[in-house]
Parts: structure tokens; C-alpha cells; sequence
């Protein structure tokens, strides 16, 4: 250990507080050691426990920052890769389902994905009250380890709700009707959402199975339950026209590559924060570890996803690069804290390698996905939410059986619920824009407002 | 509750750290040891309460750093908003405040922003010396209600002080000139907003009314300040030209809608730290409910304004949904610590609504503010800094008289403050480039390069 | 001190924590209890220790992330301040550099950047391995002093390797054979940058001098380095076409300042991880130094490189004024635990004037750097890393000779091993791409898509 410079570090601390005295008057410092001694005295032999919960719960508010920014990655992702004309109706959408995403989280999205006691399958919830109250901003909420106050934890998991809807934004882009999607989104990420989560994170039955279901920060809850939803979306809302032609796909170029770039570099800032935030606490050895998995998953995904973009594009292909890193970051999301760093890299290259050609399948079989989510999110998230069986360190024992009905069940439900919602739209209202406004553009059609002048 | 995942993370916490020893030499962990023993003695009965601190300094750095961030939202809302011939110049002009704010912030803003015994209205200080001397590195300089450092404290504030400037910078943009609003900017930080600051946060005669005048973060001393300046600038400047045509209003559209949704977006990021920063410390009740009040204000906000566009103006427009989500932010950052996650969503709804109005009403009333920051921090920030009185919990007693008391000082002084450097520029060397500049573009008028090429 | 409105937070904080019983059941409270007491007697006389590591170690993660989000402020700085056909190019080298440039730290760079015990010179390290095991979680791992765990040390440094790459990445832009860049780099990161930052942070043999070299951050071992090979590689590389003629030197505009403003603020946010982080724990007296100084040199740098460039070019230049905030980051970065706040004005101001002078310079000697990142970082590097000596205050005591020779080795060895690499590449298999290719832009020569479509 030779770290010669830092020794002014530690002198500074251990210089003795008395100093303080010279500074202020007498009575001042009496009255600020009053203050302390009421401090330890409150707080008896949990005194420095508190200190944990203390550093614990600002990790959780500053982790649900960067979950937030995450929805502008999303946001300009989706808006890069698509075209000019659809622009501001693509960040329209993301400041709604942001939102919307929020305000349901409080009206019922919190109270039911964590009903506490309950069948197992769902109990819808109301609004949340003073989440302060009745020890719920001590570490009497959760303990040391869930260690946040009630607002600490409602924060966090209201970011990641909206993320469900934005993963399905950019598969529905540039054809999706405003208003049918303002609805379906706000249903999904209230209801459909949270009703998953519920099962898994709180403390539903595939928190219940003998060996219960494992996914860390969501590559099934989270990123699958969004990717499938976005499968049902695509089927029944058709491809952009022109897209699918009798000559073969005739790509439909993003109209700002660095855009998708800032999208997808704020995606993976803000997975520190959601995977990271994920430990629960401000616990040093699982903070690390997860850092340094997700970060390694990712750079594998991006290496991998360059590699198969040359090899079977013929070119180094810049918006594969990106959904590389994305297909990294989704493939360990639900095992972060149960793998090692070589593991990681494994998973990530492999996920790396399973977005691209999932992109040229879904291209294949004419689902019109303009930005990837379905294969990013969607196809990423299984072989997350199932290979960290095999790669889990030793002690860590998860099984296979527990995986596969956590994925079935959440895919499966995900997928219906939005088809169901997309059907009933489409009966109703319609889901789809004309032939006329999807030509014209979303944004002059449907906001009267062009993104960009010259 | 049932969170059976995390088992491992509380077994690592209670593991031995007594295995130390098995990886090191014995004398390396003696020293260690020591280490810690002589770190603990030295501060004795307060050892408990340094952890806290130290957790409580980090979160001030990071939200300063958080508020910094800030600034770039600002640039990129202002240029998204206006037209590409003057991107340069908007982009120049902020590089501009952030540097000159830090510097005179240093200078003498921190010392007049925090008098500590003045008579109350104002006392210009002298530069910063060295913060960290004299306990200005514990907690002997702030006790536990103020757990930062010296250095802690002008940072932070610091980012908060360039703020002013740079709501102003939007409402003059296109039209005002360079050399002239360096020189505004400069006065503007380094004495209009410390002067005024000083009567809430630095002891003076707001904070020694009867009941104080509450204004948590800054919803009148930070926003309304920068509003009510930026109204007499452009009063004295007047509109750009072909905004008000006998034809009735001609909307100049923003050149880029992604740099203006980015530009939200950061802010709203920032606002994490603006305000989860003016909790003084990590105190985790406080920090998980501002968070949380925050967050649902803007999305209130976002939200109204969207439906009320849609109202109004009878199309769902996007810089109405963005400046929806700075309403919500603004009206609930006077009081976001004191009132209920129900109490922010109405009041940021509210500014929701206000903000769609009051854009409309500036326009009518020819006041041409290109990015609507008049609207957004002047008008709003009243709301909030009023509205708390009754959306405050059980507890919280506010005084409405105060409140008017504050508001009526900081927007009449920071409008008259403003007005008068306007009128002395205007004077001396006009503050409004030439018509000729302006039809050009400020970007080679007054840069002679522009933002971008093709 | 005046601080009213805060009582609130203070009462909170000294609230008694036996209210948790009220909402628990008894059992539950007493299981919660002796999980509190397990945890506290398991660390023993370190219990009050164990925090202050925890909040370190959370520091580090966080300041790695920031750190991280540098990697998209370099990107959009340097496809901003480049040509449109471009982008593609440079967006793709930046996703190449961060993925290979973690992947390679975790294969060789990190055990190669800290030894631990060698020659002092050099000592090629294999693949990390469990870096949670063995104490490596704990405290145990660096003591106070280095308050990480293992992984945490490792995500921290890794974010900081990709760095040198990208600084060549820019001086290199428009012209480079992807290819070679991507094999390149590989080896800068994985190689040269981990030698040299091993005789300084690796206890080498700087760190080994009598007066040991200075570097506090890395004005010297990061950017220094990365400014030196960036030298090499344009000295090899040439000048790209139309920038040099007959007629003298033909600017080639940056092809959207938006772009290359948010990646200098993205790179000034990102800063306060890169130097803050380098106080490796959360001490507070020198974290909220390092943040001031770091805010002040940076500010400092923007206003005279302003200045300058108003009386040297008689234009106020933006991206003139950009590259001043950066190279008074740079110039700050050696010095930013031992400088006040003038000290760092000074140093600050100083590089911001240097740098105008110096990227005139290269461009009159005809060395073609389109961000001018040797002039950031190379020249305001070696300014920064000798500068100290004389702005250091009291009781921290350098040695000219010493930053000289760490200046010396460093920019020397960078500089060779660039250069080797650049002569064997243009042996093998060339280093530039064809005229042709140039002149359509790589975005179209080399990955076959545009960053733009209208």
C-alpha cells in the first residue's frame, strides 16, 4: 500500500475538534456539544448505525437522480434514431410518461407494488400519505437492509416505474397515435407495471417460490416487462410504411446520431444509480462489486456488438456500438451483485452478440422496432434474467426453474396486458396515425410545431 | 416486509473485520489500528456526530456539483428556444455568468451574501480567504443544522449565485448586446443577488421578522430575483423585432427542440441538488421528502401544462410541457420541505397552469421573453413562496404577511436594481445591438463564426 | 451563524428512534435490534470507522460515474468542434475507447498501474480476480487514507485509464484509419498510460524521488500523457487537407458549438469526480477544497481565455473560451488539495491564457489539432503540474526538480510510445485514410451511414 500523498488526508482527521472553541464563543460550543450529546443520546445503541442509514438513504436519493436522467437518455435516444419529423412528439411522449409516471406512482403505482401482505398476485393500492411518519424516516422502515426512508424508497422505485412506458415509446414510434399513447402508457405504468413488480419485489409469489425468483435491479421486472409490452404494441400497430418494401427492409435512417449517442451514454451514467441504488444501502462491498459489473457487462456488450456488427454487417455499424452497450447493461441487471467481474463480461458480450442479430430477427419477421427496444430490453432481459444461474459465485445458488417462471410469468403477463390495451384501443379510438399525418410527420400533424428551423 | 435478497448484503456488514489481519502482516494491522484508535480518541464524544458531518459535506459537494449542471441546462434550454443565428452568442453568454458568477462569487459575493451581523439590509464583503483555517473544516464551522464545511458552503452557493444572471440571459436573448450584458451579468451576481440573499439566508432584516420570512431554496430569493430582473430588462430593451406585428403575435420558433428538452431535463436533474442540497445536511427525513416533493411538483406541473395547452391552445405543445416541468420545479422550491407530496402536487399544478397564462398574458401585453423565464421563475416563484403558507403540514406555521413582506422586497429591489443598470447602459453605450445586427444574428455580428456549418 | 429555519431538521435528527416500536410488531423490533448490536459489536473499536469508509466508498462509486460521463463529454466536444461527415467516426471511436479501455484495465491495467512491489519501472499485471475477497471489502484494503474496497479502487481508476485515448482521439480527428485508431488506443490504455501512472500513483519510481512528484489528479499522468502522444500521433499523421495553405491557415469550423458546449460542461460537471474523487475518501476538510479550487481555476480559465482572446483575436470566440475552461480544469488538476482559492485563480487564468497562445502556436508550426487538445491538456499540463511548486500554501513543500523530472518522464515516454506505435502502424498497415476518403468523410468511407439525414 503506497499512497504518500494522502497522509495530510488523515492528519486532517484526526485533528482534535477542540479547535472549535478557539473560533466561537464559550457559550456557542457549549450549546453546539448539548447538541450532540442529545444527538448520540437519542439514538443509544444505534448511534452508529445511524451514520449507515444516514449514508445509506443519500446513495438512495442520489441513485433516484440518476435514474431520472435516464429518461432523457431515453428520450433522445429514441429521437436520434428516428426521423426529423417525429421529433418533438417523441420528447412530448417522454415528458409525459415521466410525468404521468410519477404522479400514478403516488396515486396507486407504490401502495401496489408493495402491498406487503397480500394473495401474491395483486392487491391494487391508493395513494401514499405522509411517508415520514410512524418511523418511516428512520431505519425503523426498512432496516439495515432496505435502508432508506419511506420517501427515499418511494422516490427510487417511482424512476423506475416510467421506465416501462419509454421502452415501449421507442418501438411505437413515428406511427403511434398522442393521444391512445398518453393513455396506454399512463395504464401501464400505473397498473401493469407495478402488478409485475409486485410479485417479485413485493413480496409476491415468485418472491414466495422455494428457490425464489432472482432479478437484482429489473432485467425482467424492469427492462422485459417493457421489451414484451413492446412486442404487443408492434404486432398489432404494423410497420412504418416503406419500411418493409417487396425489394426487401429499406432502412429508415436516425435523423441524429449524436442524439442516440448522448441517449445512450446518459443510459449507462444513470444504470450506476439503478443497479447501484439496487443494493439498498450504502453497503461498501456490494456497491462495488455492482459498479464494477455493470461497467464491465457494458464495455463487454459494446466490444461484442462491434465485433458481430463487422463481422456480419460487413461495417462498423455506430448504432449497433450503442445497442451493445444497452444489451450489456440489460444482461446484467439481474444478477449484478451475484456475479464476478469475468462473469459480467461474459454475460455482456454474449448480450452484445444476442442484440444484433435479435435486430436483424425482428427486422426478418417485419416487427418494426426503430430504435431496438423489443431486442434490447425484451430479448437482452431473458438471457439476463437466466445466465446468471451460470454465472452466480460461489454460495450464490439460484435455480433455473425459479428463472424461467419469473421470466415466463412476467413476459407473458406484460405482452397480454398490452395487447389487451392496444386491442381495446384500436377498437375504440384507433392506435395508429393516418397514412397522411405518419407521411407529414407527428410533428406538424399532431403538435402543429416542426423540432428544428432553418 | 420482505426484501429476501438482501440477506447477503447484511452478512457482509456484520462480517469480522478481524480477517484483516489474515491478509496483512501483524505490524501493518497494528498500525492500522492505531490508526483508528488515535482517529476516534481525537474526537471524543463527538466521534458519532463527524460521520454524519462527513456524510453531510458529501451531499453538499455533489449538489453543488448537481446545480452546476444546472447551467448547461440553462444554455441549452435558451438556445434551444431561439433561433440558430444566435446560438453562439446564448452559448458565449453562459460560459460567461458561470465563470464570472464562481469568480465574483469569491470575490466579495460570499461575504455580502453572509454578513453575519449586519444591520440588516447591507454590507458588502471582502474575498474569501481560506476556508478551511480556523474549524472552517469541521463541524464547529456550521453544527449539525449546517453540516458542511467553509469550502462546503461557498460552493455550493457559488452555483446557486450565477443562477440570477442566467434566468435573465434568456429573457434578453436575440437582441441585447455582448460587451453590455457581460458587465449586467457581473453586477447583477456579484451584488444584486448576494445583497438580496443576504436579507433571508445571510441574517438580515427576512429572516428577523416576527415570524421569518420562509423561503427554503429559493423560489423568491433565487428564481423571482432573476424574474423581476429580467422584466425590467426587457422593458428597457423592448421586443425582438417582428414579434408584434399589426397582424397580432408572430411566434419565432426555437431552432432545435432536443437542446431545448435537453435543457429541462438537466434542469430538473439539477433541481435535485438545488433543492435536496438546501437541506443543509443528509438528514434522511428531510432529504427523502424534499426529493420526493420535488419530483411530484414538477411532474404536476408537466402535467398541467399539458392539459391546459391542449385547452387552450387547442394542440399538445411541447415548450409549454417543458416550462411546465420548471413551473412545478419553481412553484414548489420555497417550500418543498414543508409540505406534504399531496400539498407539491397541487402547488406545482398550479404553477402549471400559471405558466401557460402568463406566457400568454407577457405576449399580449408586448413584454417579448423568448424562453418564457419571466413566467417561469418571476410569476411562478410568487406562487410558490406564497402558496406554502397553505399547503405547509401541521406544524409549519407561515406567516402570509411575511411572505408578502419578502416577495415585495426581493422583486421590487431586484426589478429596480435591474432597470437601473439598464437605463445607465443604455445611456452610456445602449444595451440593444443595431437592427442590422440583429437581422444578421448576433452569432456573426458580434462572434463572427457560426454554430454550425453545412 | 444565523440558520432558523432548520430547527425542524435538527429536531428530527435527535427524535428517539424507540418510536419504531409503535409501528412494528415487538418481535420484529427486537430481531431488528439485535442486528444492530450484531453489527456493532462485530467491528468493534472500528464501528465508528466503518462509516466514514462506508460514505468514502460510497464517494468513489459516485465520483467514478462522473467521471464516466466525461467519456460523452470528450465525445460531443469533439464531433462538435469537427466537421459534420465526421461524426459518425468520432461518436464510434469514443463508444471503442470507454468499452476497451474498461475491459483492458480489468485483462492487465490495473495490476500494471499498481504493482505494488517492483522494479519501478515497470511490471505487466494479469487479470483482476475476486477484489472482494480477502479484506478487500473492507477497510482492511487501503485503510483511512484509501477508503475503498478493492472494486471500488478499481471502477474509480479504470473510468480515469480511457481518458488518454481520448484525448488523442481528438487531435487525431477526420483523418485517422479507424482500424489502426482502434488497435491503437487499445494499447495506449492497456500499456502506456498504466506504466507511466504506475511510477506515480503505482509507487514507482516518482513516487520514490526524495521530495516525491506531485500529481495530484493527473495534470501530468493523465492528461499530459494523453497530450504528448497526441503530439506523436499528429506529427505522423500530418495536417488534414485545406487546413494549411498558400495563403495560410484555413480554419475548418466545428460543425455545431451546441455539441461541443455540452461536452465542456458535461467534461467541468465530470471534474469534481475526477479531482474529488482523487481525495479517495470523503474527508470533508480537503473534499470542499478540491471542489473550490477545482470551480475557481476552471472559472478563472473561461474569463482569460476570454479576455485574450477579445484583445489577441478581436473576436469574443466561443470555442476559444471553451478550451479556457478546460485548460484551467487542466492546470488545476496537479495542485487542487494543496493550492487556496486564489492560488487556483491564478493557476487557473494563467492556463487560460496559455492556451490561446498555444493552439495559435501549433497551428503556426502547422501542427492540424482540430479540438486543440494538445494545448488543454498537454501544455496547460506541464504548466499545472510545475506551477504548484510556487502557488502550494504553507507546509505542503514540492520540488521543482522533481515535477520536472516526473514532467520529463511522463510527456517523454508518452510521447516515444505513441510515436513508435504510429511508425509501425504506417509500416504495416498506413494510419490515414485515402484523399478520397477524407474528402466524402468517414462517417460515409468507413462505417457506410451519415450523422444526419434531412
Amino acid at each position: 500500500m503506497m499512497i504518500p500523498q494522502y497522509n495530510k488526508a488523515f492528519l486532517w482527521m484526526t485533528a482534535p475538534l477542540a479547535m472549535v472553541s478557539s473560533v466561537f464563543g464559550e457559550e456557542e460550543v457549549d450549546e453546539t456539544k448539548a447538541g450532540y450529546e442529545e444527538l448520540i443520546a437519542g439514538q443509544g445503541d444505534t448511534a452508529y448505525a445511524f451514520d449507515f442509514f444516514a449514508t445509506s438513504m443519500l446513495w438512495t436519493v442520489i441513485a433516484a437522480a440518476m435514474v431520472f436522467i435516464m429518461h432523457l437518455g431515453f428520450a433522445t435516444l429514441e429521437a436520434g434514431l428516428t426521423q426529423k419529423k417525429n421529433t418533438v412528439n417523441i420528447l412530448f411522449k417522454n415528458v409525459w410518461i415521466i410525468s404521468i409516471g410519477l404522479l400514478t406512482y403516488a396515486a396507486l403505482g407504490f401502495n401496489t407494488h408493495y402491498p406487503g401482505e397480500f394473495n401474491g398476485f395483486f392487491s391494487i393500492g391508493g395513494p401514499i400519505g405522509d411517508l415520514n411518519a410512524d418511523g418511516g424516516d428512520t431505519f425503523g422502515y426498512g432496516g439495515t437492509a432496505l435502508a432508506m426512508t419511506g420517501y427515499g424508497d418511494f422516490i427510487f422505485q417511482a424512476m423506475f416505474a416510467a421506465t416501462a412506458a419509454t421502452i415501449v415509446s421507442g418501438a411505437v414510434a413515428e406511427r403511434i397515435k398522442l393521444g391512445f399513447f398518453m393513455i396506454y402508457s399512463t395504464i401501464l405504468v400505473a397498473l401493469g407495471y407495478t402488478i409485475a413488480g409486485s410479485w417479485h419485489w413485493g413480496g409476491g409469489f415468485l418472491a414466495g417460490l422455494d428457490t425464489p425468483f432472482k432479478d437484482f435491479a429489473g432485467s425482467t421486472v424492469v427492462h422485459g416487462f417493457g421489451g414484451a409490452a413492446a412486442l404487443a404494441a408492434v404486432i398489432v400497430l404494423g410497420p412504418r410504411a416503406g419500411k418493409y418494401t417487396a425489394n426487401g427492409v429499406k432502412p429508415i435512417l436516425g435523423h441524429s446520431m449524436p442524439l442516440a449517442a448522448i441517449g445512450v451514454f446518459l443510459l449507462f451514467f444513470g444504470w450506476f444509480g439503478f443497479n447501484g441504488g439496487s443494493v439498498l444501502s450504502a453497503a461498501p462491498g456490494p456497491l462495488g462489486l455492482v459498479f464494477t459489473t455493470t461497467a464491465l457487462a457494458a464495455a463487454a456488450g459494446g466490444v461484442a456488438s462491434i465485433i458481430t456488427s463487422m463481422i456480419v454487417l460487413k461495417k462498423p455499424d455506430l448504432s449497433m456500438a450503442l445497442n451493445g452497450l444497452l444489451a450489456g447493461l440489460v444482461s446484467i441487471t439481474a444478477g449484478a451483485d451475484v456475479v464476478g467481474p469475468w462473469g459480467a463480461v461474459i454475460m455482456g458480450a454474449v448480450g452484445g452478440v444476442i442484440v444484433v442479430f435479435a435486430i436483424l430477427f425482428f427486422d426478418k419477421i417485419k416487427m418494426d422496432d426503430p430504435v431496438g427496444a423489443i431486442s434490447v430490453h425484451g430479448v437482452c432481459g431473458i438471457w439476463g434474467t437466466i445466465s446468471l444461474v451460470f454465472f452466480a459465485t460461489e454460495g450464490n445458488d439460484f435455480s433455473l426453474v425459479s428463472q424461467l417462471i419469473g421470466v415466463g410469468a412476467v413476459y407473458g403477463f406484460a405482452f397480454v396486458f398490452s395487447l389487451v390495451l392496444f386491442l381495446i384501443g384500436k377498437a375504440i379510438c384507433g392506435v395508429r396515425v393516418s397514412a397522411e399525418e405518419e407521411a407529414e410527420g407527428l410533428d406538424i400533424a399532431e403538435h402543429g410545431a416542426p423540432a428544428y428551423t432553418d
